[in-house]
């Protein structure tokens, strides 16, 4: 395995399997062909032709909202949907543009709408080595149980931005004070296309680096975290190299920091792909 | 104007007006139509057809090398190429690869075959503010004469490796010492595509970070740069936004320096499509 058959994993998009998904001229989302068929009897809300659906919900996002989350009602009865997650994604045609529609977390693969969240990079740097701070998922997460993943990360729930969830998630995942995540620094977006279970992931990932005091120890508020551990990146890299044991897109953002940093470096025979491989164009 | 139109500017590439240059199953290059048209008098060294050009010439990469620098010549003569530059660039499957052939950096937008070069951010911190040390090249540069430029920038000539092309132009271009570039920090790789008067620019720039010291002031000695400024980064991103004053590529390498230092943050609209914009996908 290399780092690469890592970035192609969250890009196991295909084309060829999916319809785009419109709300008038704006492309909302991907719909896997199954996915798609599944709307076929609400047909009040939603219009599928072979090569493409169409949203036709019309009225202000709460209106608009409402009619899809009384599909998703259906979709979760069906398991097509696996549940409500109770938490709702702002659907907007770009980021920062006014949202169409919210939509709950539990339906984003499903309508393959696009879905943003931060991750951060709580590091230590002693010498010339760099050390992470490493967080294994608790074992009744939805997604990746047990998987290490970065010390904090979330999605960006609606009317949230960046900055909010950052703060938020930094409290929560890791007891990160308000005054410690104040300076982490924006240093990127990522985004992968990744078909999944129950349709497609379309993510942008905010990453932050946190350089962290030696006296603190991250500590998981909310039960998403079993625990954390303080790792050499030389074998944080070692082991993304050669196993699954991190998170799927954890593992690009990891990459990242260590091309940002210096790490990963332009004589590495891969380099070129690994970092151009951890953005993908827009369409 | 905005950052997107220059990210937009270095990749005015249009497929239609090309056609792929292969070299047995690898694509080395794009020959835009005309071009191609021009080569069909060499039919021993290339075949052009409707859909794509092949390399005919074979042998060891000296032996092909030779063949195509028998054409370049003509080219030249018939203004298709500016001038020969006496420095050749490998032309490989991949970064990394052995070479197939070496072409002379002058003809290496009509092959459309790609290139790489180095671009160094030599910049200061002042508390939370950054400031970057900008060259002016000089009136009689070929490419982008007068235009403002990274601190240090340049090709990675066939055969030299990013560092060794690095510590090379450091020394040249800005009179960094070897023992200065040593602290310069490889920071990512950026991608573009532009269509330019005489063909294809597909570039890979390697881009590194160095902390200037206070002391230091960089001074030209090989006459490519005219002088050096040591300016407030935020009056850099200003002047990238509302002017042409830089080169065409060097507002690419800034932008995505203000990215990963959080300069530029996810609250500004355009950040993701810039973030993401400064990497496309490579076929």
């Amino acid at each position: 395995m290399s780092f690469l058959d890592r970035i192609r994993h969250c890009n196991s998009f295909d084309r060829s399997r999916v319809i785009p998904l419109w709300a008038g001229e704006h492309r909302i989302g991907w719909l896997r062909r199954d996915n798609a068929e599944a709307l076929r009897p609400h047909d009040r809300i939603f219009a599928i032709e072979a090569d493409g659906a169409r949203l036709l919900a019309r009225g202000s996002c709460d209106e608009v909202s409402c009619a899809v989350d009384g599909v998703v009602d259906t979709l979760v009865k069906e398991r097509r949907v696996s549940k409500w997650r109770n938490e709702t994604f702002d659907v907007a045609p770009c980021w920062g543009a006014p949202p169409i529609l919210r939509v709950d977390r539990g339906a984003v693969p499903f309508f393959g709408v696009r879905a943003y969240g931060v991750h951060v990079n709580g590091y230590r740097r002693v010498g010339d080595d760099y050390f992470l701070w490493i967080g294994k998922r608790a074992a009744n997460k939805q997604t990746a149980p047990g998987k290490l993943d970065n010390m904090v990360a979330g999605g960006i729930g609606n009317g949230h931005g960046a900055a909010a969830t950052l703060a938020k998630e930094a409290e929560e995942e890791a007891a990160v004070s308000a005054r410690l995540i104040k300076h982490a620094v924006a240093a990127g977006a990522l985004t992968y296309r990744m078909e999944t279970k129950h349709g497609i992931r379309d993510d942008v990932m905010f990453v932050y680096d946190l350089e962290m005091p030696d006296d603190f120890m991250p500590s998981n508020g909310d039960g998403e975290i079993a625990g954390f551990a303080l790792m050499p990146l030389a074998d944080v890299l070692e082991r993304i190299r050669t196993s699954e044991d991190f998170k799927f897109n954890v593992n690009l953002v990891i990459l990242d920091f260590a091309v940002r940093h210096g790490v990963l470096r332009p004589e590495y025979p891969e380099y070129v792909d690994v970092a151009n491989g951890l953005h993908r164009p827009f369409d």
